[in-house]
């Protein structure tokens, strides 16, 4: 906690303002977390990052702080309003006229007077980064990146304005191997949390196929976005979007498939195959997905992957495979996603540079274990061991054992007040610690200690040894 | 990755703009830490993570942002223009008169655009988080938090605008129990690191005695601001500093004892009795420091901890002990530090609750780790072994085997794409990957690997079970 005291130390400034009294809060749509909640999400960072290093992924971290030349234009206009902006230190007018400040747009004022602002996602500081550091970097480059990010979005349940992202891309290979691990990590990770998933698998390319089928490529970006609500609002009005977006019925008509097509991921295939013979995108995207299910099917996965002819994602991005998973016990949405894309780098003047990648939502993945209560206990462990202070003296050999348990790697706090009895106990029970070690003068004199399981309420009288055994 | 094209896509705005060419960078004081780096920092945020939570220290974390009013007038004037302050989104005049724009000064300005701001230190947000869910919390309350701060410093060496902090804190107990755990989690936290250190102590009620026994109490702050300068300007200069605060030449004299009083810790106490038999706040002093030592003696630290009577802090403060910590094998100012504190959490309504804490400083830790070269091998170690893609037919055994190898918990790649052995050779070396595996049809048929070792560059035929129990 102290180094701001140093900071005042060296500026010659020792006054702390004791304010009137103010109800603390936070920023809306920011959360603090507690010990619990804390213990829970390392539990899911670090399985994803286990998970990620299996594969050879490597971490980086990027700053908080982009300059917002970095990060405007890059999330459409939309995007640009929800980037929060850091107002420039000092005299921020300084290089404005006086009319600036009434005259301007909101949108130019803020731009004038703030230079940086806080990541938005963890994509394009990536792909910053890849351009930044170019000359350091032996391709492909297989990066993962776990960090906060922070959008000015309207809060509302399920939806922060701080939350985490948890990606990991490789950049500068073509090889649909990344793919296929990709889709190996994502069933490892979601097989180590128990959590039952759908790994739903399509390529951009067969969606362009289709809008060439259909003979609107040119409404490809539409028709993409339609078929992106199929979940939400339905087949029906999927095509009164079509319609409306100025498809023909013809037109819609002959996307049919998408929605019509049955059977299995095979049986898809060969459906698509024979839809596109002349189609040469279509087909490359049919022989693509053909090749990732192939190889998938040599190493068994835990989960179902299924070719699903309407997942659509942010085409315009994306130029590959597409990748989304859902939760198969909770009804949440799309708790992974991913694809691939052609041009990342591009946006900094580093063309030709392919990359794939994926995101776990942290956030539901949280709520998604919890409402299927499936943390592993010692996960969520925090003390093991709480000696009881009597006094002085017993506290002093309590030290003494609580550091050879430490030492066998129990983690061990010794109650620091000789307090009421009633009130150490309840510090245990509040705390979830499960064994409580009493050591009074007869336990001092006989060696041993009076070690309670708080489960059972069981207290039996045991030797150092003991004690370690029993509670590891 | 994806995340914000699903944004794009709801928004049903799919426009990427390909800028001009520009040469990305990041804000200046700010930095990306390569796999490498990160690497190392992980190794010191999870030794110091793992210390804590064998003394039963509980992890948090708060917001980046907190409201200014949270944040302003807990620094000192100086600090509230050390804070990065968050532009509020969309029309920020609108609440101001169009005068205001231009009459108001910066400061007042910024404080009516901008409701929030980025975290200074983990202090005030954990003062701010223990009044806020005070009636969730079981006090004594032993939380840590490991999360960077963001100060609008002038950048330098060694100084950045956004680095981490270490930082551990009891609330909720006096006893100086806690002040002999914080002790041993230094001492046990440098011993895992290799680092040698001195860790010095000190006690506010010492220096506070010495102001009443030199016969300036009022001048207290600036006695303890002078004496805090010693390392850096000589005792020469401290004195002249003190005759500038207005203290005379003999009052100057009566301080003496802190400087030259000589000999071992308990020889230092045994003077300082000896100038404070009528002075009970620099009585206290010693006896703290004294029960702090005596329970030290119990169980051997690894390192030396010593008294130190010119040792002074942020004095304001802190009310009890003080901890100093430097390495001894490397020239790089204080690597920890912390003390007691009475009020921490006066400043937002809750007064009388006591505390203590103690912070490490990564990035200097890193620095001294770096120099002295003491990173465990297995702690930087990326990716274990890489299987050289020759082919799409070996590129599809190699799958297979790496998922063996993977599930015997080896960090393992298949390089994504058959291009010259050169070339996927260069990637192992660039990544430091100890071993690569060499797969052709012989190897195939015979159902055996040829294993070289990167470093010796011996080469071996071996079966899965021997891969796997050499590169483990």
């Amino acid at each position: 906690m102290p180094a701001f005291f140093t900071i005042f130390a060296s500026r010659n400034s020792y006054h702390i303002n004791i304010m009137s009294t103010q109800k603390p809060s936070i920023p809306k749509g920011t959360r603090d977390f507690s010990p619990l909640e804390m213990a829970k999400r390392n539990y899911i960072f670090n399985t994803i990052r286990s998970v990620y290093e299996l594969y050879g992924f490597r971490q980086i971290e990027t700053p908080a702080m982009e300059n917002l030349s970095t990060l405007m234009g890059k999330y459409g206009e939309e995007g640009d309003k929800l980037l929060f902006k850091i107002l420039n230190s000092g005299e921020f007018r300084s290089h404005l006229l006086p009319s600036d400040m009434q005259e301007m747009s909101s949108a130019k004022l803020a731009a004038k007077i703030c230079e940086k602002g806080l990541r938005y996602d963890l994509t394009v500081p990536f792909a910053r980064y890849v351009v930044q550091h170019r000359e350091e970097l032996q391709l492909p480059f297989k990066r993962y990146q776990i960090q906060p990010v922070w959008r000015a979005d309207r809060p509302q349940k399920g939806r922060y304005r701080e939350f985490y992202q948890c990606d990991a891309d490789v950049v500068g290979s073509d090889s649909l191997l990344n793919e296929v691990e990709l889709v190996h990590i994502i069933d490892e990770v979601f097989a180590r949390f128990g959590i039952r998933v759908s790994i739903r698998l399509n390529n951009r390319k067969i969606l362009s196929g289709m809008a060439d089928y259909c003979g609107r490529p040119d409404k490809l970006t539409e028709i993409t976005v339609a078929i992106d609500k199929l979940d939400k609002i339905g087949i029906d009005n999927v095509k009164a979007e079509l319609a409306d977006d100025g498809l023909t019925a013809e037109e819609i008509e002959r996307l049919q498939p998408v929605f019509a097509i049955q059977g299995d991921n095979s049986q898809k295939l060969d459906a698509m195959r024979q839809l596109f013979t002349d189609n040469a995108t279509g087909l490359k995207g049919v022989e693509e997905v053909s090749y990732v299910l192939d190889a998938l099917c040599q190493s068994p996965l835990t989960n179902e992957i299924a070719l699903d002819l309407t997942l659509a994602r942010g085409l315009n991005y994306y130029t590959g495979c597409i990748f989304e998973v859902k939760a198969l016990d909770v009804e949440i949405g799309s708790i992974t996603g991913g694809g691939r894309y052609d041009n990342l780098t591009g946006i900094f003047g580093m063309p030709g540079l392919s990359g794939v990648g994926i995101s776990f939502g942290a956030d539901r993945i949280f709520d998604v274990l919890n409402q299927l209560d499936l943390y592993p206990k010692d996960a969520v462990q925090g003390t093991q061991l709480l000696f009881i202070n009597f006094g002085p003296k017993e506290a002093a050999h309590c030290m003494k054992l609580a550091a050879e348990t430490r030492k066998a790697g129990i983690r061990t706090e010794v109650y620091p007040d000789s307090v009421k009895m009633k009130k150490q106990m309840a510090y245990a029970n509040a705390n979830k610690i499960p064994y409580v070690a009493l050591i009074g003068e007869n336990e001092i004199a006989a060696g041993t200690v009076s070690l309670k399981n708080m489960e059972s309420g069981e207290q039996t009288q045991v030797l150092l040894d003991q004690l370690i055994s029993t509670v590891k």
